[in-house]
């Protein structure tokens, strides 16, 4: 088995614990020449689809790599333990979704393992942190070259737990798209690629609005946050490929009054309620 | 001496400034074939007995280290600097209590030297700076294999300051341990070690009850999250083979009403009253 | 060109999401060699000055370095992506101001030259996430050795977007000075250099006044923070060789009302209204 330099790390645990620290001395126990890069450990406690999102988001630019994450609020039931081969790299952490959308990116999982093999791991197993005792030691085994058919049994990819898609539809020309994630600028990121922009019939600098619980924004279609006056809301694609709502100069989660897992509304705007209302329009209470 | 592969590094300092990265800059310079390995900079300011747990609780799973730490509400008074070597590996750091705990981890400090040899820090030393000064040059010469001896004179290790060992106390079948930690998940940790189980006279799926504050809430003694249902309080042997609280699918701590440094009591329940509340009883405010 | 085994990354992009991570990505590909040593990417969204000053106060205590700094409030617009030589390091970034305090604490820009060749870039570039796909892999090719002349033509050093300069006057013997930064602790750093101090008229243990918002509190000029009782204001020479203010045991942004961007004067107390008020004074509400 090929042996990797690089082994990528996401967990939920936060920076303000040991907890990170102790799964990155373990790695190093186990792997020493391997480094080890952080993606995030600030997932939202427990919140896998998050965590499969960043996951998911961020792997494409990581070099061939074991990737090792945990976000695991099932951690000591018997929800399985899992190890995946998927493109030039390797995922390693619990069978809850987490893992698969990442998979997928790097070409999907070809060979799937489930953990089993104990004799791997830092004893005794703890059971409510896994990540240090189970997780950690098997991903710096695997980037040592260890086969993975010797981390325990083999699982169908087809078994693997998936988490439910992000919702995004296109009716009667209107897209209807779930918020997937909401950055720390207040950039709203969409289910929807940008590949359904044809779909909407929208062309780069036009006039589209935005409808979420009532609240309609207008904004403008557009290539960068500089493309629309200050204040104004901007609907571009995003460095994930996605579709993406900015407010130039601030939060459009805040304009918007959305957060992860809403939908939202993208339209072109009826002629006539353009004539009607060329500045954006809100509820009064906006 | 022997030269050490891994520097690990916690803090108060925080990630906003460049505190944090001045002292990896330094570590750069003095051993630059070291890795760092952040064990937590979000340490609450000043709170030694805080960054004392934290470190003691993850130093068994670091590899052979220097082991710089620094929470040092008394930088630039008369308070000793120094470097402990104990089992593996050797602590650098304020004489406040921070480093003991970790050392007794590791083995105990064998040899203890008081950091006066100037020629050592970087100059002129900043006398609120000692971490990027003093501290973190000191660690980079002592992983380079410079000889203990060589940072100061020695000092008898019965000589370092020590903080209050935290409370844990067994009287008529009842537990009382002071909370020493909450993670992010809202656990608890007490202070009591896993080992007191059997004076509670408690097994695996017994029920007991802990107060704090008037406040009795029935719980479970059990092996995991998953071992209660969802929103009924767990008592488990945690990840540092303390005793811990938690929720499951929620936090122990807002649900207690308990903060670090406050004591619960643990006890198993009169037959009556658990005849009488077979539910979790709280006040009616709680 | 010589190569650089080390690349300093500064951003405003945060920990929650993967952003920081693709662009670590970026750099483990393009520069396997190379250590990434974080400064900080808890810059407060979009604040370009409060970056380029914590940029400025770190990058001396670094190795020799290709400086990485990303805060781009105008990413994708019309504003230049540059690269800077400058002593012993490189620094690249948007062509804000982020990147010049650095510089010259470095020794000042020699060399300019102005990101164009788009073959050193990860493709396509999102417009809205030049940190990975336009400065990291720039940055890593420079750390490789890639000379500078190849990443674009060349700027007059001149040319470069500056900052205003933070405020420091001294007038008939009373500083006025900007809050540079306050940093965890609360401490208040100003833009006046150590050096002001003999204009002042003041020498160690001598008393002052610092006046903000109507508002003055009589502190101490010491050398650290235990020159003063606990809950008494210091004012000392900082870290990064700047004025700062400190309070014994507690913030002393809180207890002056600052924030950074603001305001305060020292003087020297008039001799009768320190016989009127030997101890601190503050307006009733204070």
């Amino acid at each position: 088995m090929p042996t990797y330099s690089s082994i990528s790390f996401l967990t939920d645990y936060g920076l303000e614990d040991g907890f990170v620290a102790a799964c990155h001395g373990v790695l190093a126990r186990t792997a020493p020449e391997a480094r080890v890069l952080d993606v995030s450990h600030l997932v939202p406690p427990g919140d896998v689809r998050r965590g499969a999102m960043v996951l998911a988001q961020t792997v494409r630019y990581l070099p061939p790599s074991v990737h090792l994450a945990v976000v695991d609020p099932g951690v000591g039931t018997a929800r399985r333990a899992v190890a995946l081969e998927a493109g030039d790299g390797i995922l390693v952490g619990p069978d809850n979704g987490l893992l698969v959308w990442a998979a997928e990116v790097l070409g999907g999982p070809r060979r799937v393992h489930v953990l089993e093999n104990a004799s791997l791991w830092v004893q005794p197993v703890a059971s409510t942190f896994h990540g240090r005792d189970l997780f950690a030691p098997v991903a710096g085994h695997l980037a040592r070259g260890l086969d993975l058919a010797q981390v325990g049994p083999p699982l169908d990819p087809a078994q693997l737990v998936r988490l439910p898609q992000p919702v995004t539809r296109m009716t009667d020309g209107v897209l209807e798209a779930e918020v997937t994630t909401i950055d720390r600028f207040g950039n709203v990121q969409l289910a929807a690629p940008a590949t359904v922009m044809p779909e909407l019939r929208l062309a780069l600098g036009d006039t589209m609005v935005v409808e979420h619980g009532g609240t309609e924004v207008v904004g403008t279609y557009g290539e960068t946050f500089g493309s629309v006056p200050p204040g104004e809301l901007l609907l571009h694609h995003d460095s994930s490929g996605l579709l993406g709502l900015a407010l130039n100069g601030g939060s459009a989660a805040a304009r918007l009054g959305v957060r992860p897992g809403m939908l939202v509304r993208l339209r072109v705007p009826a002629a006539e309620s353009l004539a009607d209302a060329p500045v954006p329009t809100e509820p009064e209470d906006g």
